[in-house]
Parts: C-alpha cells; sequence; structure tokens
C-alpha cells in the first residue's frame, strides 16, 4: 500500500521498492510529506530515517515538523533517537532552537539555555562551521543580567572562558571571534586586555592557520550527503579519498596540540562526519573504532585507567552503532570480537560470534573459521573442537570451513592424522569444490606422502567436473615435476591438455612457460611473454621485482 | 666505420646502431645497395641478412643483384644459405629464375628444370599464392616435345598428374586453372575428359570453397614482413592473433584431408610462414616445434617409424634454427631438452643445457634449475647434486637456486636436513633477499616446528632491509594467526605496522580486511572491498569465483 496520495508519489514509491536508497525519489515523498500535516507525514518521516539513519537532514526536518504541531513530547523523544548519534550541526541548532522555544518561560531557562549551549558545542563545536553557535552563546551570556561586583566578575570568566576556548578552535570565519573578543577585553579592561591578547594571539593565529590548510585539505570535500550503500561510482572513491586524506591531516595534529586527548577528539569528531555520509561502508566504521581503539590503549600505557575505560566504551558503542546500520557485515562482527578479546572479555566475544551466525541469510563459513581460531587461542582446542562441531552441523556452512579445522588440528595439535580425517569428511560433503581439493591436496603433498598425494589428486580429477578442473591439473603437473620423472610429467600433461584441449587450443605456449617457470624467473623475456599471451605478464608490470631472463 | 657514402644514410646508420632492426634506416641503405655495384653492395647485403636471416624479400635483393653481374657461383652459395630455411615464394621464384638462366644452354637443360620446379612446389607448393609457379610448371611440362605415341601419353600423364594436384591444392584463383584443366583434358579426350573431370571437381570444389574460407580468416594477416624482436604494439599483438587463428583453422583440417600426414604438412607450412615475420618470438617457434612433435608422436603411435623419425629429425632441426635466430632465450633450450629427454637422449640433454649455460650475459639460475631437475629424473640425485654443486660455484646464479635444490631433496630424498642446511647455505649468501626469505619460511613452517620458524622469522626480519619487509611481515602474522594466541598476533601486527607506518597509513582497513579473508571468502562483500580500496578486488573482479558472502 502506498503511502502518497499524488501520482509522482506513487511512482516514487514503485521505485524505491527497487532502489530503496534512490535519492530522488524520497526528495519527491519529502516534499509531499512537508506540505501535509505531521499526523499524516510522520509515517513518511520514520521510513525515511529508518533508511537514513545517519542523516541530520532528515532528522532535522522530521523534528521542525513535529516542532511546528508543538508536538514537544514527540520531540524530546525524537531528539533522544537521534541526537548523540548525528554529530550534525543543523541538527544540533535545531535542539537549541527547541530548547530555547520549549523552556522559555521557565524560571531556570537560562541555565537551561547553558547547558543546551555547553553540551552542543561539546558535541559539535569543534565543527569548523560552528562559529554561529558559538558567537550565539557569547551573546547569550553577556546578554544575561549580572548584579553586583561578584556576579559581574562571574559573568565576564564565563564569556571570556568561551571567548577564548572559540578563538583557539580552528572555525571558519575564525577573523570575525577574534575580533569580538579583542573588543571585549579591551572594553572590559583596557590593562589587563593587552596582556590576554598577547597571550592568546598565538593560539589563534595557530588556528587561523588551521583553517586556511583545512579549506585547502578538505576542497571538494561534500558533507551532510545522505549515507547509502557503495555504489563504485567515480565520485563515490573521489569522496572517499578526500574523507582519507582530511583524517590523514587531523592525525597529523595540525594545530600542534600537546594534549593527546585533545587530538583525539578532533580526529575522533572527523571520523564522525566522515560516518555520517558513509556509514553503510563497513571499513570505516572498522577505521574509527581502531583509531579509538589505539587512543584507549596510549591512554592505558600511560596510566590513566579512568580515561582509557570511557574511550574504551566510546569504541564498543561505536561497533554497536556500526552493527545496527550495517547489521550483516562479517568484518565488522570480527574487529568487535577481537577489541573485546584483547581485553580478555571471553563472554563477550562467544556472544558476538553468536550474534553474527543469528544473521539471516548470510553465509556462516568464515564466521565460524575466527570463532574456531579465536576458541583455540582464548579457550583450547577443545573449545575450538566444539565450534567446528557446531559448524558441521549448520547446514549453511562451506567447505572452507573444513580447510581451516583441518589446518588448526594440523598446525595446533601438529596431529596429522585428524587433519587427515576431517579433510576426508570435507571430501564427502564437498567433493565437486575445486578450491576444496586444490587446498587438500596442498596439505598433503607438503607432507611427502607421494603416494597418496597421487592416490588424491586421480580422486579429486574423477569427482571434479572438468571444466573446472584446470587448476588442479596445473598442481598435478607441479607435484610431478618435483617428484616424478620424465614420463610422468609428460603423462599427466597430456592427460591433462587432452581434458582440457578447448581450453588450451588457443593458449599456445602458455603451458609451456608454466612448465618452466619458477618463483619470480621466467624462460623468456617480459615482451616475449606479453607476445605469448602470459597472464602473469599483467601482475608483473605492476610489481618491481621485474622479469629475468 | 659508416658504408654508406651518403648524408642520408650515414644518419641511418647511426639510427641503427641504437636500433638495429630499423627498417626505415634499413630501406634507405638497401637503396643505396641497389644502385650501386655489388662488390660495394655485397657487406651492405650481408649485414642486412645478419639482422633479418628470415627476410625472403632480403635475401631475394641481394641475390638478383648478384645475378645481375653474373656472380652464379656467390648465387649458388646464396641460395643454399637460404633457400630450404625461408619458405618465400618471392624468393623460390627468382630460384627458378636462375635455373631458367643459368642452365638454359645445357643438353640436360629440360630434366634440371623439371627438378627445379618439382623441389619448388614440394616447399613452396602450398602456399595460397603459388598459382603462378603451378601454371608455369603445367606449361612448361606441355612445351615439351615428345615423339611417338608412347612419349606423348607419358607427356599427358605428366601434365595430367601436375593439373590434378593444382586443382586440389587450395590456392588464390584456383577457378583458372580448374578451366585450363578442363580444356586440357576435354582437348586430349572427349570420352575420357568427362568421367575423370567428373571424378575431380569434388577436390577442386572443396579446394575452391577452403580458398574462401583461407580469405576470411586471413582478412587483414600481412605476409611477408620483416621480423623484428617483439615491440609490445598492438599491430603486432593483431598480426599474432590472426596468425594464431589462420594456424587454428588449418588444424582444424578445412579440406578434411583423410591422410594425417598431408595435413600436417600444410599446417607445417602455415608455421613456417608465421615464422617468417616472427622469427624473433620464442614462442612462435616453440609452438611450431611442439605441433610437429605432436604429429611425430601421432606417426610413431600408428607404427610408421620411418616417417616419424623424419618428423622428428625436422623438429630437432627446427629447434636449431630457433637457436640460430634467439640464441639467448632459455624457453627454447628447455622445450629442445624435453624434447630429447623423451627419446632418452641424455647425452644430447646435457649438450643442450651446457650451450646454454655457455651463453654470455644470462642469469642461469632457471637453466641450472631446470637442469638439476632433469639430472635427477634422468641419472639420480647424485647427478643433480652435481648440477647443483656447478650453480653455487657459477657467480652469476641467484638465490632461486637454493631454493630449487632444497626443495628438490625435501620432495625427493625427503631428507629436511639437507633441505634445511642448503636454505642456510642460501642465506648466507642472500640474506637480503625477501623472495628467498619467503621461500625458506614457507618450508619451515609447513614442517610445524614453530620455534624455528619464530627464530627464521626474526632473523630475516634483521637481514632485510624493511622497504622489502611487508611480505615477511604478513607471512608472519599469518604465521601467529595460525599457531599463536591473540597478543602474539596483536605484537606481531603492532610491529608490523610501527615498522611499514608509511606504507600502511593510507591503507585504512586493508590489514584488517587480511586478517579475516580465507581462502576466497572475504569478510564483506565486493562493493565494501573496492571502497575500502582492496587489492583483491581487481583479481576477484576478473575470475568466476565470485565473493562471498
Amino acid at each position: 500500500v502506498n503511502w502518497s496520495r499524488e501520482e509522482i508519489g506513487k511512482k516514487s514509491e514503485e521505485v524505491l521498492k527497487e532502489k530503496p536508497y534512490d535519492l530522488e525519489s524520497w526528495t519527491i515523498l519529502l516534499r509531499e510529506a512537508q506540505s501535509d500535516g505531521i499526523d499524516r507525514s510522520r509515517l513518511l518521516y520514520e521510513r525515511l530515517v529508518k533508511w537514513f539513519p545517519t542523516s541530520g537532514r532528515f532528522w532535522r526536518l522530521y523534528i521542525e515538523h513535529e516542532m511546528r504541531a508543538r508536538n514537544y513530547d514527540r520531540v524530546e523523544k525524537l531528539f533522544q533517537r537521534c541526537l548523540l548519534k548525528v554529530l550534525c550541526l543543523e541538527l544540533w541548532r535545531t535542539y537549541l532552537a527547541y530548547v530555547k522555544e520549549t523552556k522559555g518561560n521557565l524560571p531556570v531557562f537560562r541555565e537551561k539555555m547553558m547547558q543546551a549551549y555547553e553540551f552542543t558545542l561539546d558535541n559539535v563545536g569543534l565543527d569548523f562551521g560552528s562559529i554561529q553557535v558559538w558567537m550565539e552563546y557569547i551573546n547569550f551570556l553577556r546578554a544575561g543580567e549580572a548584579q553586583g561586583t561578584f556576579a559581574e566578575n562571574q559573568k565576564i570568566t564565563s564569556v571570556r572562558r568561551v571567548f577564548q576556548k572559540a578563538i583557539s578552535t580552528p572555525l571558519l570565519n575564525i577573523e570575525a571571534i577574534w575580533k569580538a573578543y579583542t573588543q571585549f577585553e579591551q572594553s572590559t579592561n583596557m590593562t589587563l586586555a593587552k596582556k590576554l591578547l598577547d597571550e592568546k594571539s598565538r593560539d589563534y593565529m595557530s588556528a587561523r592557520r588551521v583553517v586556511k590548510e583545512y579549506e585547502a585539505v578538505t576542497r571538494g570535500l561534500l558533507k551532510g550527503t545522505a549515507a547509502i550503500p557503495s555504489q563504485g561510482t567515480t565520485e563515490e572513491m573521489l569522496q572517499i579519498s578526500l574523507w582519507k586524506k582530511y583524517l590523514c591531516w587531523e592525525k597529523e595534529n595540525p594545530l600542534y596540540l600537546e594534549d593527546s586527548t585533545a587530538l583525539a577528539k578532533r580526529v575522533s569528531f572527523a571520523y564522525e562526519q566522515y560516518l555520517l555520509a558513509f556509514s553503510h561502508h563497513p571499513g570505516v566504521w572498522c577505521e574509527a573504532a581502531i583509531y579509538m581503539e589505539s587512543v584507549g590503549k596510549e591512554l592505558a600505557e600511560k596510566g590513566d585507567m579512568v580515561t582509557a575505560k570511557t574511550w574504551n566504551d566510546d569504541v564498543a558503542g561505536l561497533y554497536e552503532r556500526a552493527l545496527a546500520v550495517v547489521p550483516s557485515c562479517p568484518l565488522i562482527y570480527f574487529a568487535y570480537a577481537d577489541f573485546e578479546e584483547a581485553k580478555m572479555k571471553i563472554e563477550k566475544v562467544n556472544s558476538i560470534y553468536d550474534r553474527l551466525l543469528g544473521v539471516e541469510g548470510i553465509d556462516p563459513s568464515l564466521a565460524y573459521i575466527q570463532y574456531m581460531r579465536f576458541s583455540r587461542r582464548a579457550e583450547g582446542i577443545k573449545a575450538a573442537r566444539a565450534v567446528f562441531k557446531k559448524a558441521r552441523e549448520d547446514s549453511r556452512s562451506k567447505c572452507e570451513v573444513y580447510v581451516a579445522a583441518a589446518l588448526m588440528e594440523y598446525y595446533c595439535t601438529k596431529d596429522k592424522n585428524i587433519a587427515l580425517k576431517i579433510f576426508e569428511l570435507g571430501l564427502k560433503k564437498h567433493p565437486e569444490d575445486v578450491d576444496y581439493g586444490i587446498a587438500y591436496v596442498d596439505y598433503l603433498s607438503h607432507l611427502n606422502e607421494d603416494n597418496n598425494t597421487r592416490v588424491l589428486f586421480e580422486r579429486l580429477l574423477t569427482s571434479v567436473s572438468s571444466e573446472r578442473a584446470g587448476p588442479l591439473w596445473t598442481m598435478f603437473l607441479d607435484f610431478e615435476t618435483n617428484v616424478g620423472d620424465l614420463m610422468s610429467i609428460l603423462s599427466v600433461e597430456k592427460r591433462r591438455n587432452a581434458l582440457l584441449q578447448e581450453e588450451f587450443k588457443d593458449r599456445g605456449t602458455v603451458p609451456l612457460v608454466d612448465r618452466y617457470k619458477f618463483m619470480g624467473i621466467f624462460p623468456c623475456s617480459q615482451a616475449d611473454l606479453r607476445a605469448i599471451g602470459h597472464p602473469d605478464v599483467l601482475r608483473q608490470s605492476t610489481t618491481s621485482s621485474g622479469i629475468r631472463p
């Protein structure tokens, strides 16, 4: 059932069924919602913020609509849902407007308002565009009545404090705030002013320089765009590279802050901005989490356990937020699990892997493999085997689970026979999987059990379809080149060529080159490889190793 | 010292010092040579055929110049040098002209001339453009005097034989020869003609169809261009692909020949044509040799040992011709050696490897490796060790020789200790080679000797320069992921990241993905990999395996 009443809106809803992130369609529906009553529009807004939970703009439009209808209870609840997760300046300004509107008549208004300003600047005061909030707050403080010298002095101190914080923060158009601050000090106390301004001018100059650098570094960077899953477009790649450049620059500490926590806060804030636009990109979440994790570690190493704990809690919080937006990406679960494992929270790690395994529609193989490895490290081989048992019983599991379990037995318990049994078990379940066969044969051939290896090759070559057997034949040939006589080599080669006739027909001398190459050395020049059409020439040309005759 | 007397010629000689295959410069010098006396020009011609030994055109111009000066002895010797190696129609027509010119006055002229025609058609009569030679020969035979019925009949028989051979050979403009043949039979014996023409028309129709196919298949193919080393140009690649297409088509037996030797002769002739234009391409020589080898094997399997021997001799001859043109390409030596090894000619194989090792300026590592492998197969481990000793004493040898020798001991004699000693020996000689370190550590880690492996990692990481240590760190991390606890994993990762800081700075979550991927499974989608900038995404996109989950 469509929500829209308009023809164009109905069309948009059709489009969204196929492409739920189509911004053009959302814009059309949003326009309809905005010109309608909130009671009907609410449904649309909820859908919107469900698809775009990190879009400050969409939350703001929703909230403003509720505010116009004076549904302040609802507004309050909406802010609870989004404010701390969406560090978007415009959204926070709406929050300030809301406080102003709803608390204006209260006796504690000034106090509430001050709290709101402090809260806002604490969260988005590092935004390069936040100068107006700073100025508003200063003006708000200055407008307060102060009776008596003590109160007057207190007022001056608090205004000065905010001024000084603002002029040492890189803000666009920072010159205006410096000018205001100069006037403020000069109008307050001419004698003191010179000293204070002298003291602070270095911070201001530094902040101003950083603003200039920021403008250069972020040229072309788009902020506040609604986050959509990766499309792989050039524009997307460009934006990612610009964000990376911006983050790199922030990490290099352009302000020369001596307080590493202050630096970390700036970087974290930049990551928050990055995430607003790229919340569907698991890599960005992990990058941010890993950065914050490293800050926590650094703090712990310095002995500041309290702050370290706060940071670590934030990391866990970040991973949880990531999983809320991208609930089926294993990368985030794995990084989260490793983060908790490093803090020895074994139960927590177990629950993270279980959550991932419970996600519907995923291939759990890699999850089981990482879970198994974790269990081996944290609780020993028996726990790992229990995970493997669970994996075997899960019908979604693929053959890679067997490979990982077998190799774990070989490398950790050093038990060849268990490894072999697991490989056999997997082969029974996945007799047609070439990659599995390759892994099995790779394992066996390293054990120097030539006859068993030969038998395995023959078994695999009957169970795998001949169109997919190419890599197995290559391995068989390699194996015979290592241990067999020329007759065995030629016999395997002949069988291979006969079976893969179609594939080899146009390959000319490529198989010959493969027969003779060793490590990085090829039996002919790069130009010859190219003329022969050998695939390695493409890879070689991008490495520095070069081809030797 | 320059040969040319002209300004433009001197410039060309300067160019040729840098680019000895510059055809434009050769053309300028050739023009000067042709307008000068042969005694002075001979020097230039000799240089020309030294650089372009497979160019029928250059040989022909040289010979024609000598013929104009009536230096028949020299001409005779020139033909001996080139005729059988250069199956170029125009060159062979010059040969016919030479026989006509020099033997015209001899009493045995007709006999000599017939021999010359038979010889020529035997060698280049399969050329699609050879119709004129066929016609000339037929006219020559018809012009012969024949006295008496017996002689007349003999003449008719021989003319008919050549006609019938011609009309069953795919020749451009074959319709003309069919018309001439029809008239011949009809003028000879009206009654017999119908029967004979009926019999032969199927062969003719088939040949005519093949000519049409040939014209389509070879559209764009350039014949008779002078062979130069691979330049990697698009035009070169296009020509190679056209030649391959042409060869494929010939191998598919478009004439439906039942006699497999006749088919093989057609294919061989096509390869000879291909080689004239691409004699500097080792791949083409090997392709041709392998094809001829397979024909020899097929004949031997059918029991026709005599013809098989002829073909095999031709293969050896082909390899020798290849080595004369491309004397420093290991690929040809290796293929040649394997060809002789298959016939158990151990001494011959030894001499082929020795020839390759004697080539100046080559890196003999791969040659030693293949030689070692051959010796192991043919004469046992002692002989192979003798080759390895020789390789060690050769200052040109690189570290790969040690890897091959060590693995040979491990896989063939199953002796871990000898293998280990060889790896150690190589490490002493090549302590800075990362690829060597990787091969050594790969060997050791498969033996499950965890502590030794760890020690080796640490040794390698001190001896290898940190800029090149990236892959070693990755292996170390993989190793700890397999056998270590999380602390060891994180510790190795931290050390790696610290050392490779610069390299990892912009890599974001790429190392994280690498930590979790297993076999073909990645912890995120292909789109995510692309956004993260993971290098595997490029490779994956060209394979069919796809990324899971």
